[in-house]
């Protein structure tokens, strides 16, 4: 960047990315300005462009309010009329300290700055410390900029710092980009998994338990309970062996493992009583080290796969703990497969992705991307120390994501502490790209065990370990599944897959009648008996999203029939109940996407 | 009892009972005149009759030998053929502190004890500190006892005295009472799930990962998941709602629920980190209250039913643990009913009470009853303090038993702390009563956590809860099991349900055709293809309790049939394979106990 006191350009010779980061970084000194009109007594922190936008910190008097967001949008407004030039100028450490001895925040921004760096720049009468990165005047920020929201944060990140109010805006060049971006919010919005989590009474996030202690009404522990079976018949049917393991361990178990020194941050803290000391399980490998240490394995025996839908535990800062997506108490699809040689760990991960492929081809998921997650040979600190182990491993999952002919990429430094894995990637609808589930090559554990097998030979060898997860954790499957579909889950996976509507109160044993046709196959199902118009009756079922609403009146009662409507629009008019019955059987088996 | 000094009586004039104790507790001295002459350092504890003979308590100076036992026994039995009498006599402490100065557990019962009531017992040239109690003379003891076993006691029974050697002998009247005891013994192992859990593969118990956490290997996984699904299933047609919620919860949550001061001691410690407090669930009702709680209910509702099988953790002394019948944690088929008034619980009641004998009737459970278990109004600090919810809840509980027309006995002192329950009592290979599970009627929590519903005219009312369980804890249930069946689970819960067993190599891949058959129908079956003789193979799929043995060869391939071969004896004859997968199919769909 130039000279910040020399910063002023022809914005069409910048590129677009530096125009828009000095409109943006412009507006924020305008908000900051009209909060010091609103409120005197504003202290500013920092008002940095962002990728959508802007914002700013303030701490202030008192909580800001949706009125108090106009009134600012207004007076900034104003502010562009008054095309004000922004003017940078240098001063001594002194002179700022002199300027700023009310503002804390700006004092301790001031301590890190050398003396002959400190600039500051003002605009109409607002003077803010500032490194520079303007327009030439408030008249070249563009209309097109709305304030959108305010967060808690702390100064500087930290905990440990006062909390401020941050006000974020949004700035785009033109009107048509600034409501491509609202609308792309109001879609996440639409599919934001809290939101339809809470519409659907799937899942509830109860203070008194704790945050990211994730509470499964009954409607999310039916799909729970579906995703749990299929993925426990798919496994068991491809050979892996289920399991149970109890959820706390000695903490020795953990020492061993390496967990103790790699991921204490992350683990709930020990409990020590009569002198055992117990830590709730941060991941499930040890105890499934544990069931092959249950007995003497030989080669013939090899691979055998461990499986168990595992609860796992993670000291996730209560800050970050988000919905479904992150939590702390967590089920994992895990399994750990124990293989003789490399190409039978090169056979086990082919049979993982392609099962993998399969599992999210039934469930329709799209929005995904393998990811090839290397360690980093100079960070000894993050990753075990032994470069060979690391070079075996990462080429053979390149290999195997190559002969499977899924694309994929390489990322450094995204590893496990004990090995490379690939990840399965992909977007929450609020854009962020999180990792779905994983699948690891590791020399690691089976040496801090000493795990072995009796060879063909009769020598003791090493087991080398394949980790892997498919449905990833229940919790986060379920947030993206709630996302993918919008709540509409597909009827074999819907906790209500159908509701019967009687017309009248005479109709209401004939609607009893219907449903338990239904229950007969065991598909689930209500009557809607409530005091309610018909149209009100189908509008809450619409809501509710239930696939199939059944309304029976005089005529439908006549011809043992159901005037059947579907899910998001779509009639299909008066229907036998057995033709019902065998359609709704069907489309559940077949695990049906649509109906 | 008579004094002490003059305790000599004709043998026959007294109750069995009486005889039976004087005569254990003479041979517990005999036991102690042996130890002295096989250990002269031998530090003496107590050693009183017990319900099937006696003990003796040493501090020895190493620990003792099955060697040591036999001879121990035979210097017993020189000591009887000496009929010497037992000859008591009084002593001040002071004498008697002279005497024992070298016996330190001696002198601290002597503390106990005191001045004029000190006596002694002397036979042969043994004395030893005793109230008295004996037979005449060592005559009197009957040959007809065995010393059984070593274990460790500790002084007192304290963990925080010293650990001593416990020598068990049985002693009865007769040879034929002791040879009784013997096989009632033998049976009690025969049956003993923790032996058959072993042989069979299904638990283990680890020491790396604590006493009390069962690790489910796959063989009993596989029982677990049966049981599972088949009670979920069984609850949800039922009008059960199933949840899943976190094993971890706030500290403040289990203060209000009162577990806090009631329970502390049975829980593990509590988990601090960054000013929150949490711990391990004790049990699940305080996470089925904020199930309730999620959101408003009106009375049209009610009853709702909460049920999950949920996992608790109990801080039972590492001492106190036994198999997975007595573990630290544990997963119950519990839940919670919700019910508006009285007889609405009583209509609930009656539905638990008809769900459990449906279901242990299906496992072909018989040896259980029912108790009515009693608060205790004098004891304040064990019971919550509200007598007329006392009478209430019990009086409901008795008037149902006998609507449902059970069985049952009454005990005091045996309720929840929060109300009177119905307890589900059966008796263990090894003997042992234990409560399989119950049902609580609590006005308690509700108050605790001042829930309510909307009732008809609008009000706020106060609901009751119904605490359940019917499979129990899944640990539990399968100790049960295990002992009840003998292993020999019914096909349904049969880990693996077939084995076809190749007659030559040649027949290999006929084999896996009628194993592919099976398997197209859910069936768990595994072809045995090792280098063994075919009786070998018949004889390992017996003692790995597998229901069926298909034996297939030459003819059996070209009648695509096999040789059916039935689990404890029972052969079917060549069978066409359609035949066999339909008669397997309808055994399991049925859940027959027997083939």
């Amino acid at each position: 960047m130039a000279d910040p006191i020399d910063s002023h350009a022809d914005l069409s010779s910048l590129s677009k990315e530096e125009r828009l980061s000095r409109m943006r970084h412009s507006a924020a000194h305008v908000l900051a300005e009209a909060m010091v009109e609103l409120m005197p007594e504003a202290e500013l922190g920092i008002g940095p462009p962002i990728d959508t936008g802007f914002y700013y910190d303030f701490r202030l008097p008192r909580p800001l309010t949706q009125e108090d967001l106009g009134w600012l949008e207004e007076r900034m407004r104003r502010s562009l009329a008054g095309k004000h030039a922004f003017q940078m100028a240098s001063l001594s450490k002194a002179e700022a300290q002199e300027r700023w001895k009310d503002q804390p925040f700006k004092l301790d921004l001031l301590a890190d700055i050398e003396e002959g760096n400190v600039t500051q720049c003002t605009h109409a009468a607002f003077t803010d410390l500032c490194r520079g990165g303007h327009v030439n005047d408030t008249g070249e920020i563009p209309a097109s900029f709305k304030l959108m929201s305010i967060a808690g944060a702390y100064w500087r990140g930290s905990e440990k710092n006062p909390q401020l109010q941050r006000v974020y805006g949004a700035l785009f060049e033109t009107a048509e980009e600034l409501a491509g971006y609202e609308q792309q919010l109001e879609e996440a919005r639409r599919r934001d998994h809290r939101r339809i989590g809470r519409d659907l009474k799937l899942f509830d996030l109860i203070e008194n338990i704790g945050p990211g202690h994730v509470i499964w009404l009954p409607a999310g522990a039916t799909i729970r309970r579906e995703l749990t079976r299929w993925i426990e018949d798919l496994e068991i049917e491809r050979g892996y062996q289920h399991v149970v393991t109890p959820v706390v361990g000695k903490k020795e178990l953990y020492v061993r493992s390496g967990h103790w020194s790699h991921y204490q941050d992350a683990m709930y803290p020990a409990m020590e009583r009569e002198g055992e000391v117990y830590v709730l399980r941060p991941m499930n490998c040890p105890s499934h080290i544990m069931v092959y240490e249950s007995e003497q394995h030989s080669y013939r025996e090899l691979p055998i796969r461990i499986a168990e839908l595992g609860n796992m535990h993670r000291w996730e800062k209560s800050g970050q703990v988000t919905g479904m997506s992150r939590v702390r108490i967590m089920t994992l699809n895990d399994a750990h497969i124990f293989c003789t040689d490399e190409s039978q760990v090169e056979q086990e991960v082919e049979g993982v992705l392609q099962l993998m492929e399969y599992v999210y081809g039934t469930l329709g998921l799209k929005n995904y991307t393998y990811r090839l997650s290397l360690g980093d040979p100079e960070d000894k600190e993050k990753y075990v120390d032994n470069p060979p182990m690391w070079e075996l491993g990462e080429a053979l999952l390149r290999r195997v994501l190559q002969k499977v002919g899924l694309e994929f990429h390489e990322a450094k430094g995204e590893a496990a502490f004990y090995g490379p894995k690939i990840d399965v990637q992909f977007q929450t609808a609020a854009g962020k790209d999180e990792t779905l589930v994983t699948v690891q090559v590791d020399f690691h554990l089976p040496a801090q065990f000493e795990l072995e097998y009796v060879a063909e030979d009769g020598s003791r060898q090493r087991p080398t370990i394949v980790h892997r997860g498919v449905l990833s954790t229940m919790e986060r499957m379920v947030a993206l599944l709630i996302e993918e579909y919008e709540g509409n889950f597909p009827l074999w996976l819907s906790p209500v897959q159908a509701v019967v509507i009687p017309i009248a109160d005479r109709h209401v044993a004939y609607a009893n009648e219907v449903a338990a046709a239904l229950k007969a196959e065991h598909l689930r199902v209500e009557v809607d008996t409530r005091n309610e118009r018909m149209n009100g009756k189908i509008r809450d079922a619409q809501l509710r999203k239930i696939p199939y609403m059944l309304v029976v009146g005089d005529r439908e009662a006549e011809a043992r029939a159901a005037a059947v409507r579907v899910r998001g629009g779509g009639d299909l008019g008066a229907t036998p109940v057995t033709e019902i019955v065998a359609k709704l059987k069907g489309e559940r088996d077949r695990k049906a996407l649509v109906p």
